[in-house]
């Protein structure tokens, strides 16, 4: 084929991309750098910096408005292109900020410090979520670059804040309601289900975090002096814990399966047709065997059924060593899971009465909630849907599955509520990308893939325009 | 009365302490300032200075051989003074080494700089057991300085690991069997159950430390794609630790009791009649009910009844805010107290035994022993305890009263099976020293009626001495 001015506009794309390849990657690196650990009071400053990094990188591209908004929290990034006035309007969200990367002696190369071993991009963020956002703006990019203009107009959303549950992003959304006025949104924080099989995710679970604290007697004690006499805090929390929990893997507070959707056959032979095989999610998770409420799949208890995990438990002496003590209190943390039509107060409610009814009476507790969220479904014959799946087979040559997620992203419910606009979860992450984990990696031909998908999505709801709003 | 050349070697003993009462509790505090924590191994250059200062203030007082011994832990630090050879020879047993000082956000004043607050003296290991060995240490120097001569032979033994089970002093006792031959022992590492009310304690627990980590799935998974489907080893953790107990406060691992020596009805009575009331041993414990097995007052279940405490947990993510994950391990402590006739070997193997069974096929489980001891029981009419009793009466005023006590102290077992001796427990710790706990402290006051009890202890020792090997 002869270059030249016959080239067509996903030629120059494609050249463009081959030509800056490296930067692009270069560039990545550079943004998972900034430790922007939303969780950790401590990082703040990096979090700010690797807004404004982010906001500059979107200035350059093209884009207008690009800005950093303050928060409460930590703050949003925003930037927009809006010269397509026939054409609609696509909402980019993302989130820059990221999960903690302790533990860290179980990192093989410095979280922060993003390193590529073959065909993998490692460090803290590089799945989840700034590697998959970045295939949107380099193809945001690559259009702007090689054609000036992009055949949709184009609202960037991307918060810091997403990872400790987004509190300030829904009054956000809330105020500024007609400057993110969009026909649909697309988020990329999902993932495919393998290499090479590209993978929309239809519904994520809803999800709500406690900490709990027990406490005893007033200071710590000799476990000598007063040990088989004294109620001990740690074991009331251990024995707490053990009970919300029956034997068949159901949660044991009463009610809390009280307002579980259940699922009609049809959809559950549409999940054991189209969802991963037990096999592959034990694959995946490095584990040997299932666990969970029996009658249902892996897949099922993972999406459609509701979880409690416990996530971090603390207590007494935990230094080198031996200390003989009963500790004064203790603490756990309980991230709980929620399906339709699962709300996350009345969950709260229940617990907390639970709690209270359990703990016996020389216990005195106490319960913060962290996060809460409800759960989404996307219906998977939407047009956006259609066009996500046609934009798929374009970026990997293959037609994407329907999958659900386990997962729980605050932003999709309140953006479905506040904005009236359906979501396309597009993923580019892999099972195995390790996220929220030590070594967590990014597949860098899902970057690629991902910008070219990202491309032909824009074309393809331009090409829908017609369908949008039916 | 006139002072002068007439005044006995008593009323010169007292107006020594008079006029170096200031001295005395400056050089305590001095001592205290070392933070030599035996479980941590950064502290191992405070551990051996402070073993260097004890024996530089054992040579300035006049004792003999005051020398600092390496052992493949932390060192001994040894001292005698042997120049009464028609008298009996007195071992002194103490421990340098004081308990970890965690959590630091919990004392009011830094553990190691120690503080004087009234008649008090705050810092880790001001009653366990700095203070305590200083009683007798400043008895010697006083009947040293006034009289020149002691009224019976001293061997010193004061160790640098009692707070870890004391590895390395049960080799050396067997090696070191004639260097250390004595005819009574006087260990002050115990309390009196009330300002004013001396005590005897001849009986203690014996005591098995335990680390158990538990192992799932390869890494920490992400709780939202996972949760609900793998089996938490945090969670397995939990239930196992609260499969210890039963519902009555008995512990559940089978054969645990096989060898419990059931006490009779008689000394039942003694101690219902001489020891702490449930009322009396809640108010110490800061706790406003009591726990444990039942048909046993608390007395009982702290001292002729086992126990088991867990004395710490970790596991998950326990820094700031929200991790979503389900840990791949988790690690608990345990600590069990043992009553005569349990050995701490077969305790283990009974414990390994029972968690092998209960721990689900897919969690490993690693188990590691840190700490054995067998209970001890002293005879209550052994004519060294009446010295003992009569000398605390000169020292304090007071009869003392004999009680049982559940700590261990693993030289008492020692020292009476390797030495042949009897071993005196006269303790000068009250039970609101929060030993083991922040803001440990302890009463002045008994340190100088210690240093009183201690110089009678050695001339009732010198007066019964034709009672002694009866």
């Amino acid at each position: 084929m002869k270059a030249g001015s016959s080239q067509t506009a996903g030629d120059k794309a494609a050249s463009y991309i081959r030509g800056n390849r490296d930067r692009f990657v270069a560039e990545l690196k550079e943004f998972i750098g900034f430790a922007s650990v939303s969780a950790q009071p401590a990082r703040r400053g990096d979090v700010v910096s690797c807004a404004k990094w982010l906001a500059g990188r979107l200035r350059r591209i093209g884009l207008q408005e690009a800005r950093v908004v303050s928060t409460p929290g930590h703050p949003i990034v925003c930037a927009e292109w809006m010269r397509a006035p026939e054409s609609p309007t696509v909402l980019v969200y993302g989130h820059y900020d990221v999960q903690p990367a302790e533990p860290l002696d179980q990192w093989r190369t410095p979280p922060f410090k993003a390193t590529i071993d073959g065909p993998e991009i490692r460090g803290r963020g590089a799945s989840d979520n700034k590697g998959q956002m970045w295939a949107h703006i380099k193809a945001i990019e690559t259009l702007l670059a090689t054609s000036a203009r992009l055949p949709v107009n184009i609202r960037c959303l991307f918060e810091g804040e997403e990872e400790i549950g987004s509190p300030n992003l829904k009054p956000f959304i809330e105020r500024h309601r007609r400057r993110l006025a969009a026909d649909v949104a697309v988020i990329s924080d999902t993932r495919m289900v393998a290499i090479n099989q590209p993978t929309l995710t239809y519904s994520l679970r809803g999800g709500i975090s406690f900490e709990l604290e027990v406490r005893g007697q007033r200071a710590e004690l000799h476990s000598g002096n007063f040990g088989g006499a004294i109620r001990n805090p740690l074991q009331v929390l251990c024995e707490v814990i053990a009970g919300l929990h029956d034997q068949d893997g159901r949660i044991a507070i009463p009610g809390f399966y009280d307002r579980v959707r259940r699922k009609s056959r049809s959809e559950r032979d549409f999940m054991a047709a189209t969802g991963p095989t037990n096999r592959q999610i034990l694959h995946d998770a490095g584990a040997w065997a299932g666990w969970g409420e029996s009658g249902y799949s892996l897949y099922e208890r993972t999406t459609i059924r509701p979880a409690l995990s416990i996530t971090g438990i603390g207590g007494g002496y935990q230094g080198d060593g031996v200390k003989s003590i009963i500790p004064a209190k203790a603490n756990a943390r309980l991230n709980f899971r929620l399906v339709p039509d699962q709300e996350p107060a009345e969950i709260e409610r229940l617990f907390r009465r639970h709690l209270a009814r359990v703990m016996p009476p020389t216990i005195s507790h106490t319960i913060h909630c962290h996060l809460a969220a409800r759960p989404a479904v996307i219906d998977r014959e939407h047009p956006a849907m259609e066009a996500a799946a046609a934009s798929y087979e374009k970026g990997f040559g293959v037609r994407p599955i329907f999958i659900r997620s386990g997962g729980t992203i605050p932003i999709v419910s309140s953006l479905q509520n506040l904005l009236g606009i359906p979501v396309v979860l597009m993923g580019f992450g892999l099972p195995d990308d390790r996220i929220h984990a030590p070594n967590e990696k990014f597949h860098l031909p899902n970057l690629f893939g991902g910008i070219r998908t990202s491309m032909a999505f824009l074309n393809e709801i331009h090409a829908r325009r017609g369908d949008l709003h039916q």
